[in-house]
């Protein structure tokens, strides 16, 4: 027996097959998961499993390494949630969600730090030796909503779009805030005396990690989508560029101490079209399905790992400050989120309403990346404390809220994510009031997100679909293309029910089809003049009918974070069928 | 600046891109691969980049590592060679592959091991210093024809099925041999005395290697298929099973010093068809897609690495004692496949011609394995030497026999792979032959491979499908499911052609179709009865006729090792909706 030979490799097999078998199991039993949500239950097995290395070795069991946790397991999970994040929503609150990143993280991180430096006065609690810093250091890295956490939760109770994307979106932008406060409050503990400098080029910062994590991202994902224009030959590679262009982009930013998060998520957003448009059908499959994969086992490691470092004497049990922390946590959140949406509804007409601000102060979960954070503290006396009060307030937010939160959601009423996908009627409206919105801000002078986006459009068509595309045709109408999709999803649903081939065989079917679609009401016509028409015509307008014709048809695909989008679903095949011919065209 | 931080990954990242890129950059320029392989043009990048790092340093550039080797690169190309294994060829010829795999492998290190001792008797070359013991050791490192290196070339040269099978399931099987001899002589080499005890207990490894290997394999191939029974709930982890399952037998052989290949290639092949059966449509694309993906990409590392360790200063260039390597590897390949294709000619029908032998022989490239190996062994005053012969031994097959088989076959007439896949006739003969052998078999007593197969199809269908098929559904002929295969192609081709729902509408084309199919004549007269049935009737009668009738389409994919067999062709897309067919019903 070798075991040393294959210990590394073996033992990452094994957690990683612990970690697919436990979620299999969640899933045997239904009941379970629409209960209590997956991150729990993953946790548990975690504790569990953290129970009998304790109780085998009798020490603590190993903690998960934050490097692991920044290097390895957070980035599937965030490009996963770049890649996958709907647009047209994180647009258009950009605005909104950058607020709460930005201004209610730094709220979040003073609030929480100076409170808790007022407990920390309180005689009777003994913590008088803990500075203001290093609560102000304790506040940034607690204050963070976590986005693992955040979608392990959110994406089970399916609420409304915009509700999640602020949430979600406010989850994946902090991270510039936190890293800099973070480092910034680290340095400063280090440091003899602090200057005003320090404090100024602290707030510069901000722009230069944030900003400059977009900047490595998006030139990342260009290179991608142009390195992608020349895989014709070899599809078997695309989807490994993918991949790497994506995690080269992480870990350039993190070498350049800029937030890897942000800059994963830009290169994912910057290459997503260009690259699908490149890439065959099936490395497209592949990248999507291998993406959710990964996100999925990621997620899982880090929650049981979670659990598993819980257990063990890293611990300084002091309550007070521990339970002060939970409730400063929940008190300044809600504050911020008040305040904020307060300024914000003044400026929108789609305003916030009050159930929703309840949803986003109470959806501010904690997770892994506190975790990671608190493990990396320089060694003083009272990290064991901050470790403490960091496990605890994780595990009141994915436990206690994470669980009471849809049931709150049903109680509340919360407006839900809509079952069903757009219609054609409803698409083509939307388009139609982007172009006239676009065309009434650009007369009125206002530089409003119509305006942006439109010339951020043109610049797109005219330049980059130029240089990142390999077969660049002139851009065809929305509408077109919608048309095309339906065509083929018609196809394909036809082919599936074994229905193939016999629908024109009955002219009755086809007419009465026809008279319901009012695109075209000339043939009307045509099939009362059939008698009069020779049977070659008549095969040849059949065919034409038989191929335009389609049927509308509502799909309801229920979203969820462990299913793709549309698997299994016509719609996916129907695009599928449509980038396929598209091609082939 | 924090590079220490990231380097792991980045600087792995950074070889794989180099990999990828290098790879899109041989396909730019059609005409290079197609006459220099691969293997010899990655193996020239990484001799330069070995020479760049050399002179950038001045000292020489690391050394693929045995273990990265062996735990990372070697697993993903075998998985992928087991699971797109074609087993029909390979187990209609898995005598002669053992007889080549361990005869012939024994034979050849000890024709080499002893022919070299014999040249280090020669006083002038200066080599007295090196033992028997150790020239058997370096010939059973250097004896054995490697599976990459032999995949990368064949794949490009196509041809014929069963020399491709010979050669290839010829250097995945003698893995079981190299190991144990390798390991044995080492053993020798550091025991102050050899028993004959030894000796008989080295002979009983072979089976303990080898037929571990097969258990260890099939045990974690049909865990792996019945997991797969409880995934339907949790799609997007199907394609984990795959890979993790594989990798656990690999390392697990390993661990208890079992041919891990074997276990690797028995696991793959022992959980194929009961996995693609349960898994859904889309993880099946991904496992293979990822397969392919994966081994591409291991195998340009490999090469490469094998060009950067080239370089250096680790070599010992005694030139007798390297040529004489070179020469007698390859005359007693030679002499050995001569002598054993005589005995199993003697036993065939279906004999092997001697260009078949002349290929055989010369196709038997030595690769990354023999470099890890010599790489391996202890630490003795002549092992730069050995590294020297094992070097000029590897860059010799790959360089001159690589390149110049492609011309070698073309000039002999080699018989080469068939274009086109078989008709539904010959596969309906093909398994009707089957058949009628399996009885032949069992009415003579005689226990060929058809009996066996007959038996293990039986256990198959009575125990086996029970316990890892999902839906066991009793299963139908295997003519049955052709029909439908192609009746689903058919579907396919029809609504990719833009033509879906207007074929029947013709009645003149409906029957002209008709009258070439055979399967049933009474339609016929049915059509001559048009007029006095009534319009629903016949409107049955022309669904059930669209229904059935199909065209019968040859299509020829080209086998290559780079792109996924029946990428992007219709028969791939027939297989699928015949899945997803299969499991609707």
């Amino acid at each position: 027996l070798d075991y040393q030979h294959v210990q590394v490799p073996f033992e990452i097999t094994l957690w990683i097959m612990l970690a697919s078998l436990a979620k299999i199991g969640f899933h045997l039993y239904n009941k379970l998961p629409s209960v209590v949500p997956e991150s729990c239950l993953l946790i548990f097995v975690g504790l569990i499993m953290g129970g009998i290395i304790y109780g085998l070795n009798d020490r603590s069991p190993p903690v998960m390494d934050s490097d692991i946790f920044f290097l390895y397991l957070l980035p599937p999970i965030v490009l996963d949630a770049g890649y996958f994040m709907p647009s047209r929503p994180f647009f258009e609150n950009i605005g909104t969600i950058l607020l709460y990143a930005v201004v209610g993280t730094i709220w979040n991180v003073f609030g929480i730090g100076f409170s808790l430096y007022g407990i920390c006065q309180v005689k009777a609690f003994r913590l008088q030796d803990v500075s203001l810093l290093h609560n102000l250091l304790f506040g940034s890295l607690i204050a963070a909503v976590d986005p693992v956490a955040v979608l392990a939760v959110f994406e089970e109770i399916h609420v409304n779009e915009k509700l999640h994307i602020l949430v979600f979106g406010e989850s994946l932008l902090n991270d510039a805030v936190t890293v800099v406060l973070y480092k910034l409050f680290r340095s400063f503990c280090e440091m003899p005396t602090i200057k005003s400098v320090d404090v100024f080029a602290g707030v510069g910062k901000f722009f230069v990690v944030g900003l400059g994590g977009v900047l490595v991202g998006l030139s990342f994902g260009f290179t991608a989508a142009f390195t992608t224009r020349f895989t014709k030959d070899i599809r078997v590679i695309e989807p490994l560029f993918v991949f790497l262009y994506s995690y080269l982009s992480y870990l350039t930013a993190e070498m350049f101490h800029l937030s890897g998060i942000v800059a994963i998520i830009s290169c994912a957003m910057g290459m997503k079209r260009y690259v699908e448009a490149n890439i065959s059908l099936k490395s497209h499959t592949t990248v999507k399905y291998f993406m959710k994969m990964w996100s999925s086992v990621s997620d899982t490691l880090i929650f049981i790992f979670l659990g598993v470092s819980t257990i063990g004497e890293n611990h300084e049990w002091n309550w007070p400050y521990i339970c002060f922390t939970v409730i400063f946590c929940l008190v300044w959140r809600a504050l911020g989120v008040l305040v904020l949406t307060f300024f914000v509804n003044r400026f929108h007409v789609n305003t916030i309403t009050s159930k929703d601000q309840f949803i986003i102060a109470y959806g501010g979960l904690r997770g892994a990346i506190c975790f990671s954070l608190v493990f990396l503290l320089p060694d003083f006396h009272r990290k064991k404390l901050f470790i403490a009060a960091t496990t605890v307030v994780i595990l009141f937010t994915v436990f206690i809220q994470g669980m009471t939160i849809r049931p709150l959601v049903d109680l509340l009423a919360v407006k839900r994510k809509r079952e069903s996908a757009p219609t054609v009627g409803e698409q083509i409206h939307i388009r139609f009031l982007d172009h006239l919105l676009a065309g009434i801000e650009d007369i009125s002078g206002h530089w409003g997100q119509y305006y942006w986006k439109d010339k951020l459009e043109y610049f797109n068509s005219k330049y980059l679909q130029k240089i990142l595309l390999r077969e660049y045709d002139q851009p065809k109408s929305s509408i077109v293309l919608l048309y095309e999709k339906l065509e083929r999803k018609h196809a394909i649903e036809l082919a599936q029910a074994g229905q193939l081939g016999h629908g024109p065989a009955h002219p009755s079917f086809l007419c009465s089809a026809f008279l319901c679609s009012s695109s075209d009401r000339t043939v009307i016509a045509d099939q009362k003049l059939e008698d009069t028409l020779n049977p070659d015509v008549l095969d040849y307008m059949q065919e034409i009918l038989a191929r335009n014709l389609y049927r509308i048809r509502r799909t309801g695909p229920a979203y969820n974070r462990h299913t793709l989008p549309g698997d299994s679903e016509p719609t996916e095949q129907a695009k599928e069928i449509l980038i396929l011919r598209h091609k082939s065209l």
